[in-house]
């Protein structure tokens, strides 16, 4: 078995109302199984998720906040917007957001941005990737996956890896429940977080910098579904969450 | 740019002393700056890194978390030997190994082993990595990287992936400071654990079950260093890990 991940050169600076199913149709041949991943930062620019900081009034909580991380108020306020738990407030900001991903500033970008403007998440990732991926079905006549990635720290260890925010055709959890193992047992250890592998895979070769490549094709994989899929299923129900509750015993400023 | 990643095929059910790098070696051709990703569980097995729990005296203190946890208190009693800190005992056990890494139940496996014994990690992966790499650069006088792979969960969501456990010639970070961003602003987000991503990118082709494939080969990446590399460089420190101070706020039954 054997697969290939492969940047799609020549994807232009991206703005609003671009459609991202033809420019990567007019920028590579894809087949039929094909995973097409790609980065949040262009599927929100696509939707005009982008916003300034001036626009933004912060309330007396984002200010209280503010004067503990030294983020600016209106940043702040701009994350908490976005969250429905604040699980750390200072010195950083590690968040629930609305669509259930636990993240620092609650996805916010500013980065790879014009100046004094913030990049949003898309408002909601697996819609988009579904949309997407019926353009590039539409266009190419082929089964296609899509994954929206965006990157994320993790716990216990520094640096970010990239993860699925968005889904289509492709399943969060492989479930190898019922399979055994080399000497007949049954397996316990039994879902693979496949998504985020793939977005792991595809974020070795899309880099950060300003040799930025977003969109990333991966070959050969057989793990395309018809089913309905949401990223949400990989979110780990809140009670059944041990370290959300040692957050919030140290930290009481919940929502 | 792009990725290849494959399975070695024909990996026989290794065995304490068989020799991995001939074993690979044997089974396909290396090129330069080929990364070899290998699961703990053969080079366990390679280095007789497996104990049966019937040899296993329990203490007290595994006798009365096993009560809690419905473990055997001689499984118990094999986590806490090999970790520095335990930082949940119930339901899970959620502990710091000698190594580093937190994980659960230390990285103990019970699956893909004969009944009654339990497979150990490595003793120092990174050692085993850079064994087995220098090895593989005997065979074919190619520069070659090697990463040794775990499956682990994660915070905040189900599922598991595979994580780098032991590396050589591969740095766990890849850090981007310095670099500026599409529109010319320094990078803030800066630190990409590149060694997580070719784990899991490896175990996308591993498979869990009784078809698994050890050993996995990725071609393409060009992240191989000269310098000294160790897995322990991911390890976030203790004094700036929030989730940890929480788990211990819960739970003040540490080692």
């Amino acid at each position: 078995m054997k697969l290939e991940a492969f940047i799609v050169d020549n994807i232009p600076l991206i703005k609003e109302g671009d459609n991202l199913a033809e420019i990567i149709c007019n920028n590579t041949k894809l087949e039929d199984g094909d995973i097409v991943v790609i980065a949040s930062t262009i599927v929100a620019k696509s939707e005009g998720q982008i916003f300034r900081l001036k626009d933004i009034t912060p309330t007396d909580k984002a200010v209280e906040i503010a004067n503990k991380n030294r983020f600016s108020p209106a940043f702040v306020q701009a994350v908490l917007e976005r969250s429905r738990d604040c699980l750390v407030d200072s010195p950083i900001m590690l968040v629930e957001t609305y669509n259930g991903n636990v993240c620092i500033n609650a996805g916010l970008d500013d980065s790879n941005i014009e100046n004094g403007f913030i990049l949003d998440l898309p408002k909601n990732p697996d819609v988009s990737a579904e949309y997407i991926g019926l353009h590039l079905q539409n266009l190419t006549s082929k089964k296609i996956g899509v994954v929206i990635t965006d990157t994320n720290g993790r716990a216990f260890k520094t640096g970010q890896t990239g993860v699925a925010v968005g889904l289509y055709h492709i399943p969060a959890i492989k479930n190898w429940r019922g399979k055994n193992d080399l000497y007949g047992h049954a397996l316990d250890i039994t879902e693979e977080a496949i998504a985020d592998e793939i977005a792991g895979t595809a974020n070795l070769l899309m880099g950060e910098g300003d040799g930025g490549t977003p969109v990333v094709i991966i070959r050969g994989l057989d793990v395309l579904t018809g089913k309905k899929v949401s990223v949400k299923n990989m979110y780990r129900p809140d009670d059944k969450d041990i370290i959300k509750k040692g957050l919030r015993s140290l930290n009481q400023s919940n929502l």
